[in-house]
């Protein structure tokens, strides 16, 4: 490579980090803001109709979680890419082929839920389990391939990542437990979604910072 | 922290504000624009069908608004963060929640006006209300948060911060004022509707601009 | 103002119009896709079937290429607003709001339009009338508005901005065009739309540099 | 043109694009999005049910494919793309058109697929091809009305310009394959569909960077 290309070639990353974070901004906001259009109640509408679709609201709350969640860890990726490659940007589309899917069986979920538990709701729980457990294992996916591929910014091979660090290793233990509560949607449908629930506050919750400023609520000196 | 990091970790906090701008405008103009989607007119559509659903245009104006004020207010915000944390970015993901699922409640109340004033009235009503409560209490959360974390620019701190403090003084009585609506919306229903359309008016009118132009116009010579 | 307040409120400044860009985007993307949604073909979907639907395209494309240009004239005033003030925000919410109510006419002229020209269709039409005109004359009141109260880059004072001024020099004739033809709806519907369409197109044709790019081709010399 | 006017118009035309990125992301994220709102399946929901609705799941993988790939020739087009003129800006609005009305004929193909090959499945599947002909020639077209008008960066009239190269060494087998697939499906819808999806598959695939990753996995000393 040539001086005189340099600065093209680089502007050209530069962009294309941008707008692979405006288009998956655009996705990702588009599939969280759709999943209330899934929310409906029977006529008449009186408190115990609407009480009586908790399942409706239960899964939305899940799916907003989870695509938050992809939201979240996909600003920590793109935060310390250095720049996107032909294949990061496919490995990218296919998250949001998977993300921009969850609002189908949520719906699934959120109509099965209501009736009483035969064949149906199974198939919609474990169709919801494996979107769920897609998106995960996409979004591992992706990490470690911008990783391997030496995309991100070089300070990044330090030890002091800490974000970036804290999302990868939720991977791990997400992953494996999406994939055991699959298993048991088999058997106890509702209950999976039970622990849906409780792996996406896990993803969520960012346990380092809190308890840091616990601490630092605890002994205010040591508050920089 | 090594000065060589430093670089690194700035820029990671830009973006992040960015992200969080970006995923934001995304999520209110998605959830803005698909409140028309819930306007619908019964066949056979003459002018008095068309007319009947004022209801319909009732809420969608009141929600129009509402989430209007949220983007203008989270534009105050945004334009003097210096930065976000983790649990902003997670409050922050619990106010768009919030309003993504306010076009629900929105229908509800369109739906249930039409019809005599009976119990399904009272509960869309009331649920709608509940969530225009909750979306007024995460932003003033937001603003709460963000300014005892210390994110927000040094420049704040100062009293000048007019645009700031303009949002701010909003806060308390809107949220009061919703509360208080929401038991008004038990006995009479539709009056409670026509409250929350005062609201957003009051919450969407920049007073302090408004009288300087008027000022300005009677008295030309001390527009600058 | 001190001369340390100045780079803060320069940055608010520049940021109002960033992400006043941005909403609109989205709102405008958002309404402009949505549109789609409103086209059905009742089955069985035979050729005769779909091609019979060809009210519902028609108006699709009308109300496309409406929103398509209130996106390019938007892009041309934000390209010359140097900043944003709070009235401005309030003016564009305005604008957003007849923008993304457009969806709903547009799919009751294609619902109307299928049956015969009886009392439905005269209402439809005056109604997708009546917004295309609430539409531009917002559309112009923002930029008399950003004008007036000086909100633009200085080189604007000057006669070379051609573009906005191309923008500028359709208002006029495409408020009275519209308004003109409102009237026309109430007497032959399927007439105004025919001219809704043409107004559509006049409005985003770029006649200037078409002319050029012509007159370039026959006298290829002049060519720069 | 003066000294004195040339940063206002520089700083126009590199806005210009910015918008014309941000709109057309948007525009493209909610077409990709919005597709999997027409994926539904008829109670009563088994397992059987669910599998049975294979043609929705295969044309939403399609358009979605589809459209991805639109983004990302999209992106390498921006990213080489110095300004922004009129005309270009009014061809990309006909191009988003024909992606946004993308998801009304892959509606059409889900529903017909399900039945019996009739004529019904024909016309969806034909009008399908039409538009994704449509959407091929149109971004073919972006792309030579911005090259001929000189709206690139310079250093795109050298040779190594690969990945604007690669995506226009497609254009003419995809337009060709698409214009005969079009003629397939008249005879056997179906086939046309299994073919719509090699295409886009095609389309997406990074040959180059792909057999590069490849040899370099064989011969880790020429990896960079």
């Amino acid at each position: 490579m040539t001086e005189a290309e340099r600065p093209v070639r680089s502007r050209r990353r530069t962009l294309s980090t941008r707008r692979l974070e405006a288009f998956s901004d655009g996705v990702l906001a588009i599939a969280i803001t759709l999943l209330v259009l899934d929310i409906t109640v029977r006529p008449p509408g009186a408190l115990a109709d609407v009480l009586q679709e908790w399942p409706a609201y239960l899964a939305y709350v899940v799916s907003f979680l989870t695509i938050g969640a992809v939201w979240l860890a996909h600003t920590t990726l793109t935060e310390v890419l250095a720049r996107a490659d032909p294949i990061l940007s496919r490995l990218n589309l296919l998250l949001l082929l998977a993300v921009s899917f969850l609002p189908f069986p949520t719906r699934m979920v959120a109509d099965s839920l209501s009736l009483a538990p035969t064949g149906p709701e199974r198939v919609a729980v474990t169709l919801y389990g494996l979107v769920l457990l897609a998106v995960r294992i996409l979004l591992a996916g992706l990490f470690a391939y911008a990783s391997r591929q030496g995309l991100l910014i070089e300070a990044l091979a330090r030890p002091d990542s800490e974000e970036v660090a804290a999302v990868r290793r939720k991977f791990a233990p997400t992953i494996f437990a999406y994939a055991a509560t699959v298993g048991v949607g088999l058997l106890i449908p509702i209950a999976a979604v039970a622990v849906y629930f409780g792996i996406a506050i896990f993803v969520v919750t960012p346990f380092r910072l809190v308890t840091r400023l616990l601490r630092h609520q605890h002994d205010p000196a040591t508050n920089e």
